[in-house]
């Protein structure tokens, strides 16, 4: 069971506990709401392949029009939809999910081709500009709305259109004479590719999938020289018309592009494209062993992005020009001190990399960056009502960017990649393996949420369910049932926990006597010291996997956005639970009584630099009030916030 | 005498102080250097508007033209040639300024017009593009040529054709209905008006600065818009085909044009058009006090550049891209934390506007600035033998960018700027006035520097002379003569001094009594704090006016451009004379023996965030040298250099 796609559906979650508490958002309003977003704007019809008048629209970032992910908008909102439907009846949501399915169908070309902008707006191009237009993109959210539809539906009235558009770029792609040497400028058709023939078995969808994650980058591989290359010259592409994007006019590491996989030792380019290609990658590596070069690509890729352009919610991209990842150690907390842009997709695109690692290496570092993206730098992305979202998660607002969420934005990646994350959550949480001849089983458990997992071993039905009020709490009862199947269970303990980390293994002959245990690791606030090289000088309060942030709705008296805030490494904490009764949310709040002062800055009267070393500890604050990052702007306010603060001697 | 480049003939410098022996590298080397790669590049003969290669390169800058300043690299390398020819006899020199001279009366075209690109390469498209294409930036690099020619040849066959020139753009440019409503893309030509204005006292060329000056930005200038946004559709240009330097498509800031000068209210773009800009609006407010708006925008904009904007060496601007300006604060060191472009013109262009504005208000924060360019971002532009440059000055090197310096550059303002400027420097270090009729004279001591001032008070002559070891010593004798002028003197005592600061009035009747006298301001070193918002935590080392850093020619052991050197504010720091035989440069060196280490960041394991408040304050080094920043880049090595350092607590 390598994919929370599938495996979710063995898991169910406690209504209450926070993620529960998520779903049950998607499911009351968010589906419902996003359709109703998808109808208005002209998504839902699009498949009719009817003008729309968006069509004739300037694009807002050349040359990318407006509507070329329409394709990937519905596609992600039917998927999302499915994975909800599988567990909950919604009639509404359901007969939209038919009828989608049924314009998608009537889009397709005589051929198997399938794209609305390819087909309506700008016939006789297709593949003609893989670097920059989607088509494939789209394509690989198409194969994974299929799969959900099928596991729903039982049928095959999405999957088989769709597997007509995959055979047909079986012929048009691949390594052979009269075939085209191309792969796609954003990335998603491989891991895509790879469910596909997960699902079906068809070894060219392998095939496929393998072509376009090895022939990347290369920089002979078309006449010689790269394909991107090749294309441009064949479109007449201007070189100096590039793409607002493109801080290079010929940027290949924008797509990770600039060399193979294989080759490629630091983590560039649009992060998105980044994580979408190295899950595909990684679970190539499940599949198939032999790739040692690809393996240890994805491992230095992966220590990079941790190790010194991760930020500490998770977030991941600190450029907004490119979407994408800036220098070592270059991770400024917002607009105004240079960037941050920790895209919610991007943070998503992590915890599917970190699920796809851990099936090839148990390795609790991956855990622990699965949890941190999901409890800050995803779950900060959706309000609690779900109804209003961010795309871009900034660690600290400016009076150009406040922290506030959007109803929807042009390009609308992020939302629906909420409903898929959301779905299929129960997933991630833990991963099994039945092994019916033998009587026996064993679970992994990833994540601490109120939950209970289900699945047959034999004859035997196997559960197991987590009662835990995490992340507030760090207890978490476990119950185990079985008729007479022998399972085995590991904990995962986090890096973060004071005593052992790793996956503490519980072996049946111990679990049989103890069906119901208590794992107890004890939460509390920590400081996070930024490493010296990010020039942040800041502390961070984290409690357990939560990042802290602080919002002028409970410091009023803020007016710039915490900059000059200061905080001691030797600051005190105490802790306050907090139950909001409008939104049913209960959480641990942090109080700072101690330590955190307002810095003075004027003794730096007429440069940055001062004179001498004289700069104040700045005016003692009584109190400093902090909440979890991913409970930010939600309760109104005029959107200060910061993650981090300075940290005084 | 409100301009140094007409004042400086009245200072000789003594030759062996450190401005001495850099007028004496260009006196030996640089102006012919420089010479000998006009003529090798074909810059020499460009004026006989014969093709030339390079004419059809595709532009290394889209869409600048390799070629097109090459009108102002001859005319700043006629100019500061002329001013070096003023004070010493060089017969190689002044036949090619003669032969230039020839050539470019040859050029003009029978309307008076006079510029290479537009006559040899794009006929027919004249001021089509003021906005990039710098045809009136090119005008007034020629009209500082010809003042400066006159001044050395008391003719006026330089002189002569460009106010022809300039008489031309007199009947273009203005407010009349019949006249474009435009103005510069790259300011230069308003400073050089306004000089033109002062030698000729020509009205319309005052007229046609204060136009410019006063139109720029203006959003309803042209047809009830913008004039560059009018100009680009006049010319078909294509949005999406925007400049590569643009971060925007309409980046109308760049120019700052992107509203009224008067409205402005912080610095923005290009920071040598920014300074050639205030250069010339500093000027108007001496000449015209009524220009309330201006003034107050100019200080604006002054505080804004100093108190958020500029490096601890004087640099200013920290964006590449743009050449220019960053957010507020933003000052990273160099490329590999995230920028740093300090360019050697914009801070020749910083002591143009501080000049400007002691002609207004001669407080000692201008002087300071001024001061603090000329040793550290200016003076590390040049190599002590006068044949290398650096366009770019960092303060701190990494593998991409290392400290060193090139031999020329295919856009080379800068090189021929450094002639301009050490050209005119004696006009830097005071101002004088002498009344005639009241028999007296004052004289305003800006710089410190081993120098003589020699002017005519009446039938009475006046001297001062400095004799002084600055900025090694803070001691500086004074010698005043005069037969019978009453002469005051203003002595500044700069910011960083610990006794009194500002200008310090000696009176008349003090001197006459007290004609030789010592100034002894005592130098040491102290480290200077940048400000938190800078989110750099370092500690930089200065002594006087004087800037250091650290090198690995004095430090071997390092391999990481010193990124992980920490300094603690309680180090204890060493003098040493240094006396480098091979170039005859004296300087003061600094010894850190105790408070450097280095940083231990093996603590940082799987994250940039460290889970404890641990970090060790790293291994201590026995020694660290110090060097004065201007002295960077010459004594070979490998290229690590740094100056502000981390700060341990």
């Amino acid at each position: 069971m390598a994919y929370p796609q599938t495996s979710f559906i063995h898991t169910s979650l406690t209504p209450d506990t926070l993620l529960g508490q998520r779903r049950q958002a998607v499911s009351v309003n968010t589906l419902q709401y996003q359709l109703d977003v998808l109808k208005k704007t002209g998504r839902y019809d699009a498949f009719k392949l009817k003008w729309h008048p968006v069509y004739d629209r300037a694009p807002e970032v050349w040359p990318i029009p407006d509507h070329l992910f329409w394709d990937s908008d519905v596609a992600k909102w039917i998927e999302g939809a499915c994975y909800f439907l599988q567990q909950q009846s919604m009639p509404a949501i359901a007969k939209a999910v038919d009828e989608l399915v049924d314009m998608i169908r009537s889009a397709q070309q005589p051929d198997g081709y399938l794209n609305i902008h390819y087909t309506v707006v700008d016939p006789g191009n297709r593949f003609t500009n893989l670097k920059d237009m989607h088509e494939l993109y789209n394509c690989g959210h198409l194969i994974e709305a299929a799969l959900a539809h099928q596991a729903l539906c039982r049928n095959d009235q999405l999957l088989s259109p769709i597997c007509s558009y995959v055979d047909l770029l079986c012929k048009i792609f691949g390594p052979g004479p009269d075939q085209t040497h191309g792969y796609p400028g954003h990335p998603e058709i491989e891991l895509a590719l790879l469910r596909l023939y997960d699902r079906t078995k068809t070894e060219r969808y392998l095939s496929l999938a393998k072509y376009f994650i090895t022939e990347r980058g290369n920089a002979t591989g078309c006449d010689g020289r790269h394909y991107f290359d090749v294309e441009a010259e064949k479109r007449g592409a201007d070189p100096n018309m590039k793409p607002a994007f493109y801080p290079e006019p010929r940027s290949l590491w924008y797509h990770q592009a600039h060399k193979p996989i294989a080759e490629q030792t630091t983590i560039e380019g649009h992060s998105v494209r980044a994580m979408y290609l190295l899950t595909s990658v990684a679970d190539l590596l499940r599949l198939e062993q032999s790739h040692h070069d690809l393996e240890a690509a994805t491992y230095r890729l992966w220590n990079n992005m941790v190790n010194q352009k991760m930020y500490s919610t998770g977030g991941i991209g600190a450029m907004k020009q490119w979407e994408g990842f800036g220098l070592d150690y270059f991770l400024p907390q917002g607009t105004s001190e240079g960037g941050c842009y920790s895209e919610t997709c991007a943070a998503i695109g992590v915890m599917m990399l970190a699920q796809r690692m851990l099936q090839i290496d148990l390795d609790r570092k991956f855990t622990d960056i699965m949890e941190l993206c999901l409890y800050n730098a995803v779950l900060t992305a959706m309000s609690t009502d779900g109804k209003k979202f961010t795309y871009i998660n900034q660690l600290a607002s400016s009076d150009k960017d406040l922290s506030q969420r959007d109803d929807w934005f042009t390009v609308a990646c992020c939302p629906p990649n909420m409903l898929r994350l959301l779905g299929t959550i129960g997933g991630y949480i833990w991963t099994y393996n039945a092994m019916a001849e033998y009587r026996s089983a064993h679970i992994d458990v990833h994540l601490y949420v109120g939950a209970k997992l289900t699945f047959d071993c034999g004859s035997d039905i196997v559960e197991l369910q987590q009662e835990t009020n995490w992340p507030s709490s760090g207890d978490v009862k476990f119950s185990l049932r079985s008729k007479s199947a022998k399972v085995d269970i590991r904990l995962r303990i986090p890096g973060w926990a004071e005593s052992w980390k790793g996956y503490l293994r519980i072996r049946s002959n111990w679990l049989e006597k103890n069906p119901d245990f208590t794992l107890s690791i004890p939460l509390k606030p920590r400081l996070l010291l930024s490493h010296p090289l990010t020039n942040q000088n800041t502390l961070t309060i984290a409690r357990g996997p939560v990042v802290y942030c602080v919002e002028d709705v409970d410091n009023a008296w803020v007016d710039d956005h915490f900059e000059s805030v200061l905080l001691s490494a030797e600051c005190k904490i105490t802790e306050e639970e907090v139950h909001d009764p409008k939104s049913g949310i209960s959480y641990v709040a942090l109080n700072v009584t101690k330590g955190a002062s307002i810095l003075d800055t004027e003794a730096f009267e007429e440069t940055p630099f001062l004179t001498n070393d004289k700069l104040s500890k700045g005016k003692p604050l009584q109190e400093l009030k902090f909440v979890p990052y991913y409970s930010r702007a939600n309760r109104g306010g005029k959107g200060h916030m910061r993650v981090g603060l300075k940290k005084t001697d």
